[in-house]
C-alpha cells in the first residue's frame, strides 16, 4: 500500500467558469488525456470495433467487464493467454469493473452477506461467489491497468438499505485494498450512498482516507432522476482529493458527459453509444437520429455534416438506413464508429473549452442545441443495464 | 455494339503446364489482375467488411446482387444517390449479376415464359417481373462496371429442360445485348447447358459469335458433382475466345479455385468465405477449422501461422473462439477478414505460379495438403444458395 501507484494523475488546468478539470492519466499502457470517455468492451471487445478501429478513433482507455470475462472465457484462461491486453490485442489502457454492478443487477439470482455475494450465472445458471478478495484476484488475473473494488450497488432511494449497503461497501473497499498486490495495476475506490447527500459525503470522506489512487462514483447510472445525479455530483466531487482522478461509472449520454465534466468528473464509461448504434440511433449536435425512420430513405447527407469519423466521411444516411433495415452488420459497425467518435470528440471539445476557461459558455451552447431524448427513451436506456447487456 | 468496350482484357501470360492464364482486366474503376476472386456484396456490402477493410485486403473487384438491390433499396433510389459505387463508398470495380440466378432459386415463387419471368419478393411477397430488357435497365441504374445478361439457371441434370432453357438463355442474351446502352459498363454473356457437354459447347459457340467483352460459365455452382463441374470446364474453356475474360459464377472453395484456374478461368465469385466465417469456419492451407470446437479454447496460435491478414497478425484462435461462442460481431468480422484474405492470397500465389510456368506443380502441392471438407459440408454449402443467401 505504501508503494507508488502505477497509475498517476496530473491536474493540468482548472476551468474558472466551473468545477471542470483538464488532466493527464498516466498508466502502464500509455497516457490518457482527461476528461475521458471509455468505450465499453464487455466481453473483451467493444462491440463491432476492432482494435484498429478504436485506434483510428484515438480511444486511449477502454472498459472490460469482470463479471462477464470471469464467467466466459474465464480469468485464469485469459491470464494463461498473456492477460487481457494481449488476449484482445489492445496495447493501450484498460479498466475492469469489479463485477459488483452486474451481480447486483441479477436481483433474484443473488444471495448477499457481509462476506460477499453468491450468484448464479446468466449464461448457464451455475453458482458462483464473489468476495472482495476474490474479485481482486480475478482482476489481477485479467491484468487491466485499473481495477475496481467490489461495492454494493443498492437501490438508490431506499435510505435504510443504503446505510447498510454503505457499511458493507466501505468494509469491502478496505478488504480489496489489503488484498491487492499487482504492482502494475491500480485499484480505485467507489463512492456509494444512493441519492442521500449525507451518505455520499460520508462515503467520500471514508474512502478518501483510504488513499486510493483514483475514485469512482457509483450507483448514479440507474434508477435515479437526472436531477438527483447532478445534485449528488455537486456534493461528492468537491469532497474528493483534487489530485486524484474522479470516475463517474456508467454515464453516459452526451448531455450527461457535459454536466459531469462541468462538475469536475474526469472519467466516464457507458454502453450507450455502442448499444444505440446497434439499434440504428446516432448522435448529432442536435440530438439523436434514428436511421430506421423513413425520412432518411433518400437522405444524401452524412449522419453529421463536418464530422470527421469514417462513416460520415464516406457514406450517407440513405446508405446507413439501407444497411440497418437490411440487418447488415456493416450498419452496426458504421453507426458505432460514429457514436464513439461523437463522444470522444465531445471530450476533446470539452478539454479545449476548459483550456480556454470557457466551459460554462460551451455547456450553455451545447445544451441549448442538443435535443435530449424524451423520458421514455431515457428510461429504456437505463433499464437495459447490468449483466443482461451483452448484445 | 460496335463501340469499344469500357472493360478490356490483356492476356499477359499462359502457363505451359496447364490451361492457366495470367491477365489484367481494365475497368472504369481500375485494373484487376486475373485470375481474381470477387467477394460478394449481396446487399451493397460485403458482409462485415467496410470499404477500408476490402482495400486493406487489396480486393479490386467485388460483386453485388441485382435481385436484392432491385427489391431493396431499389435501383432507382441507388441511381438517384449517384449509383452503386458512390452509394456503398466503393471506388474500385463492381460486377452485378443479372438476378436470374436468385429468381430461379425461388422455385415455387416464379412463373416463366419466353419473354421473361414473374416472381414474388422473398421480403414481402410482392409480385415483380424480370425481362432481359428490364434487367439491363436495372443494372444500368446500378451502374456497375460489369453487368450480366439474364439467363435461365436450369436444373443441371434434366436434359430436355436444359435444351429448352438454353434456347431461352440465348434468346435473352441477344435481347440484353440489344438493350444495353450504358457506355461505361460492359455486359458479359453467360454459357449454360447443365452437365451436357454438347449443350455447353453449343452455348459457348453461340455466345462467342455475339462478341461479348467477357463470358461467364453459369449453373456450375449448385447441384452438380465436382467431377461434372471439372468435366464441363474442360469442354467449355477452350471454346471461349482466348482474348476475353472467363468468369466461373458462384465458385468457390479454395480447391475449386485452384481447379478452375488450372482450366483457364480468370474470374470467380462466391459467398463461401464470408458465410463460412460467420459460422465460425476459417480456411487454412490444411483445410477448414471450425473455431467453435473446444480444441481451440486455449489455442495461442493465429488461425494460420505466417498469414498476413489483420486477424492472424493480432489475435489467437482462443480469442476468436471466445468471440464466436459469445456471439460477438467482431468474431464474424475477423473471421471474414481472414477468409477473404486467404482466397485473395491464393489467387496471388496462383498468378505467381503461372508466371513461373509451374501451375501444375503448385496445384499438386496444394491439393495434396488441403483437406477438402466432407461431402456433407459441401452439400450444405451448395444448398444455401440464391435469394435466401442474405444472412
Amino acid at each position: 500500500m505504501a508503494t507508488a501507484s502505477p497509475v498517476t494523475f496530473d491536474l493540468l488546468a482548472t476551468d474558472p467558469s466551473s468545477r471542470g478539470r483538464v488532466g493527464m492519466l498516466h498508466t502502464p499502457h500509455g497516457d490518457v488525456p482527461t476528461p475521458v470517455f471509455c468505450p465499453v468492451g464487455t466481453q473483451a471487445t467493444v462491440k463491432t470495433l476492432a482494435p484498429r478501429d478504436l485506434k483510428e478513433l484515438d480511444s486511449r482507455l477502454i472498459l472490460a467487464n469482470t463479471y462477464h470475462l470471469y464467467l466466459r472465457p474465464g480469468a485464469e484462461l485469459i491470464a494463461r493467454m498473456g492477460g487481457l491486453h494481449r488476449f484482445m490485442a489492445w496495447d493501450r489502457a484498460i479498466l475492469t469493473d469489479s463485477g459488483g454492478f452486474q451481480v447486483f443487477s441479477l436481483q433474484d439470482l443473488r444471495d448477499l452477506d457481509d462476506d460477499g455475494v453468491t450468484f448464479r450465472s446468466h449464461i448457464d445458471g451455475s453458482e458462483h461467489r464473489f468476495t472482495p478478495e476474490r474479485v481482486v484476484v480475478i482482476q489481477e488475473l485479467l491484468g487491466a491497468d485499473i481495477a475496481m473494488v467490489l461495492d454494493e450497488c443498492a437501490e438508490p432511494i431506499d435510505r435504510a438499505y443504503n446505510i447498510e449497503a454503505l457499511r458493507r461497501t466501505h468494509l469491502w473497499a478496505e478488504r480489496c485494498l489489503r488484498a491487492h498486490t499487482r504492482p502494475d495495476q491500480a485499484l480505485f475506490g467507489i463512492v456509494q450512498g444512493g441519492v442521500f447527500e449525507d451518505l455520499r459525503a460520508e462515503s467520500a470522506r471514508v474512502l478518501s482516507a483510504m488513499d486510493f489512487p483514483g475514485y469512482a462514483i457509483g450507483g448514479l447510472s440507474v434508477g435515479e432522476s437526472k436531477a438527483d445525479m447532478l445534485r449528488i455530483l455537486d456534493v461528492v466531487a468537491p469532497l474528493l482529493p483534487a489530485d486524484k482522478p474522479r470516475y463517474l461509472m456508467g454515464v453516459g449520454s452526451p448531455e450527461d458527459l457535459v454536466e459531469g465534466v462541468f462538475r469536475g468528473i474526469d472519467m466516464f464509461d457507458c454502453v450507450l453509444p455502442t448499444r444505440l448504434a446497434r439499434n440504428g440511433a446516432v448522435f448529432t449536435p442536435d440530438g439523436r437520429l434514428n436511421l430506421r425512420n423513413a425520412q432518411f430513405k433518400e437522405d444524401p447527407r452524412p449522419i453529421q455534416e463536418g464530422c470527421g469519423c469514417y462513416a460520415c466521411r464516406h457514406v450517407t444516411r440513405a446508405y446507413l438506413r439501407h444497411l440497418v433495415i437490411s440487418k447488415e452488420i456493416l450498419g452496426l459497425h458504421l453507426n458505432t464508429v460514429h457514436n464513439v467518435h461523437f463522444l470522444l470528440q465531445l471530450m476533446r471539445e470539452l478539454r479545449a473549452a476548459m483550456q480556454q476557461g470557457e466551459l460554462a459558455a460551451f455547456r450553455q451552447r451545447f445544451l441549448a442545441r442538443y435535443r435530449v431524448a424524451d423520458a421514455q427513451a431515457r428510461r429504456e436506456n437505463r433499464q437495459a443495464w447490468g449483466c443482461r447487456e451483452t448484445r
